[in-house]
């Protein structure tokens, strides 16, 4: 079975992996062989990682001896090569792979603003140094980046999902952005087509087998963080 | 013919808009309809673009209805949709391809680290304004980010390219920054692997089509910028 060949290095909770690891369930490759990593503890910057990834990054991936980083890199790979094995997270239609490469792409500009900018600065800074006319700022671009998806999701519709009317490689990208985001405080009932989309996704069976372990062990995160957004 | 239908709204010298437009070029397209918008006239922000494209960003792309934005979903959508067309972009076996998945994603670590941190931090900041503390630090994390690219060039060998053997989206995404930096200022002669690289693409006919029309007018960029990388 060709899941044997696969290996994935990850983190819990590490936005970039669990896209990595929805697209692995969604494509039946449940079981695969794979070393969760502890940031705390530097385990990305092992020898045995840094070899395949000079990076020191994860997701690291291989399949067999193809080495594969950077989590859209491995989407990307992942369904070209195994496009008729489980899920099909492609369309096979122009116009619906052209809405799929365009939002797996789009969402760095949720990861800058919600994440770089928003809610790291928040994890690295003391709250005493808090920058409060650079956050003020940097809110306000976390609700015009949000009001971005939350527009699109409804222009789209309840039945659809992040790109088009079946579940691709769009939502193997964008739900995590959503879970952190509401697991760090985002209260999702003023975005109601995020909300909906939420609800809709999280029951699937990729998240369930996914869902990173130290949210199981810790089920609150920070409210504060992106409480005030 | 199906270039008729393709339309780019483009910038001078932008990267994203660049990668698209060499992709055109070297998928055949010599010709597509475009229109040359002006960043400084704030021409980006037009209700023709912002109907297509609500970020008011360049480029912003169509192919009949099919409207395409950001820069990677443009090239991998051309390719997907006219993959025997022109020069094939992206090569048939998995592990060509998980290398030119790679390459075109790993490309953001290019573009925060040497763009965005230190020449648009240099563009927007007056002189006497620098925080040469924080330039120092990020002067040394362009060099740490250099060194990756230079590694992986001279590791793979003068004939080959971006990633891999042949010229590949990779090459249509990586040849921009590598020609930005040289206009701002990067000594090449200081990356070996880079330089040769640089002097191998240059040549190429999709990128003397797209060469920027303003870098013609004005042959030198202002080489303080990354003149002290």
């Amino acid at each position: 079975m060709a899941g044997d060949k696969l290996f994935l290095y990850w983190g819990s909770g590490s936005i970039p992996c669990w896209k990595a690891m929805l697209v692995l369930e969604e494509k039946g490759f449940h079981g695969y062989k794979n070393k969760l990593c502890s940031f705390q503890k530097k385990e990305h910057k092992t020898d045995e990682i840094l070899a395949l990834n000079p990076r020191g990054q994860l997701p690291t991936f291989k399949d067999g001896d193809i080495v594969v980083n950077e989590s859209n890199a491995i989407m990307e790979y992942l369904e070209a090569t195994y496009s008729d094995q489980g899920l099909k997270l492609l369309p096979a239609d122009p116009a619906g792979k052209a809405q799929v490469f365009q939002v797996v792409n789009e969402l760095s500009n949720l990861q800058t603003t919600l994440n770089t900018n928003y809610v790291y600065y928040k994890f690295h800074t003391p709250k005493d140094k808090y920058d409060v006319d650079l956050l003020k700022e940097r809110a306000e671009k976390c609700r015009t980046e949000l009001a971005f998806w939350e527009a699109r999701l409804k222009k789209a519709g309840p039945n659809t999902f992040a790109a088009g009317s079946t579940f691709t490689l769009a939502d193997c990208a964008f739900f995590p952005y959503v879970a952190f985001a509401k697991r760090v405080g985002l209260q999702l009932e003023k975005w109601a087509a995020i909300e909906a989309y939420y609800k809709k996704i999280v029951e699937r069976a990729s998240v369930k087998a996914t869902w990173p372990p130290h949210w199981t062990e810790n089920p609150e995160g920070d409210k504060s963080i992106l409480g005030d957004i």
